[in-house]
């Protein structure tokens, strides 16, 4: 393991998605003059300046696979976060999480209002839509519809919002491994897919290139979270920048409490590996991608 | 005024509509029998079954002024029920209006708890735009990329949510009529237009005749929305199903506090009216949507 988790090139890579993904979300989010204000400030006080922009950055690597216009790729990474943002914001409200801090600064309804809160989160995820459908996302609008589609499927009720129903009641559902498998890949793997299978939709590619994406970004996300189930156990919340040992505190079973810190950490490695190799058909075209799922598996916050 | 606001062809009508939404919804919000069970039976709880469905029987009613297919117009009608449905879902919670009755019946967070009742209001929004997005509703992508992004408009920061926003501190803003007025054009009124304009959309029929369903639903919108006014002052909560006197209560600038009752009746019945005439150019065929305009101005629930 070298001294930092990021190669070079992917930090400078992630850097620049994160300054295009902020810019466009700026343009897409404007501040308002009229009273309604207050929710136009706390949707771009959850979402600009934030986090690491994964999900963004899958979106234009994997677009740029099927060298698909870096303009149309971005307005389909803002909606990605979008998304990502204002299921953050919902879950961070007192009645689900109940978190003061997020990324290391006052969570939105802690900073505005619950109700506040709850209503930039219904805001930004219904704009995620809007700039989807905009015919700037794509010239062909059958495109359009299956991105609509393809985010409200990984995002609703067979998705996200489905895993997030499951992880409240996870404490009395006595999961096994399968089953947390099963939470995550809805809660936090559906979002990870549709961002890595964004390209090939706009890139208009099916069967293996597709398929390969899928797989890659199933091995990903399983990776993404059995590493954040051991940053909860080892991080420190300054590091992280939010709560930890959130999940041992609540009684939940995670992928450390199920396999032990050293399997979950071989686990992690392993699928991450595996990510990799589903990447092959791609080339070297897709190094970058091959760096993200390294980097998901040993990062510290 | 006769003994019932509904003239019996109106009621006939409204009742196939309900039944309609009602076998389409179902169908559409299918049980689980996972352990993310309880959001779907909690979206079920907060649509089937409940209302008026006038927004549904605008979208019927002026896709049958075009000819449109009439399964297709039922998922739009489901997708715009849906986002009315999430949208008080979301207002009952304790954080906006903390109310415990709806349509008669335990809000859903009474019925569930707080994050189921977020959980479902989150996916029954989403879930609408799958619904728009899905071949099934229009063998045109390009007709179905604008019906998502005219759901989204209607109900996103800019129209539905901004209203609430603007709502949510009504108390503190000193409104005038002209306050009040784009306060409603916002909150309910942008979802009435897209109600009405729907069928255009699906029709394809743009210029005058689009622009007269958009006027109907502007005047409609405004007097549904002073008659509410007047029915929180003078209803009954048995009758109206839910609590009344709750702007009087709250010192909010209503309809009735500004003008007065009999100017605010004067001018609910003016503006059902004017909504009639907007819709001169469809002759007869429109007689069902002119009875809606005078039906919401007398209603007394």
């Amino acid at each position: 393991m070298t001294d930092s988790p990021l190669t070079p090139r992917l930090s400078d890579a992630l850097t620049v998605t994160s300054q295009q993904v902020n810019a466009e979300l700026d343009r897409l989010l404007p501040v308002s003059d009229s009273p309604d204000a207050r929710v136009h400030e706390a949707m771009r006080y959850s979402s600009l300046d934030g986090g690491k922009r994964l999900r963004p950055f899958l979106v234009m690597q994997s677009a740029s696979l099927f060298n698909v216009a870096e303009a149309a790729a971005l307005r389909v990474a803002c909606a990605i976060e979008m998304v990502h943002c204002y299921s953050l914001v919902h879950d961070d409200l007192p009645c689900m999480d109940d978190d003061d801090l997020r990324r290391g600064r006052p969570t939105c309804h802690k900073k505005f209002d619950e109700a506040t809160a709850l209503l930039a989160g219904d805001a930004l995820l219904t704009k995620a839509f809007e700039v989807l459908a905009n015919p700037a996302t794509h010239a062909d609008p059958l495109v359009r519809c299956e991105l609509v589609a393809d985010l409200a499927h990984a995002s609703g009720g067979q998705g996200m919002v489905g895993g997030q129903m499951i992880d409240l009641q996870a404490h009395t559902l006595d999961l096994d491994v399968a089953g947390i498998t099963r939470l995550q890949q809805l809660k936090t793997g559906r979002l990870f897919s549709f961002s890595c299978e964004a390209g090939a939709v706009m890139g208009k590619a099916h069967g293996e290139l597709r398929l390969a994406l899928r797989n890659y970004a199933h091995d990903l996300g399983l990776a993404f979270q059995i590493a954040d189930d051991i940053l909860d156990v080892e991080g420190d919340a300054a590091e992280v920048g939010k709560a930890v040992q959130k999940d041992a505190d609540a009684g939940k079973a995670t992928f450390v409490s199920l396999l032990g810190l050293e399997r979950a950490r071989a686990q992690a490695d392993m699928l991450a590996e595996q990510a990799c190799r589903h990447l092959d058909p791609f080339g070297d075209k897709a190094d970058l991608m091959r760096d993200v799922a390294r980097y998901v598996v040993q990062r510290r916050s």
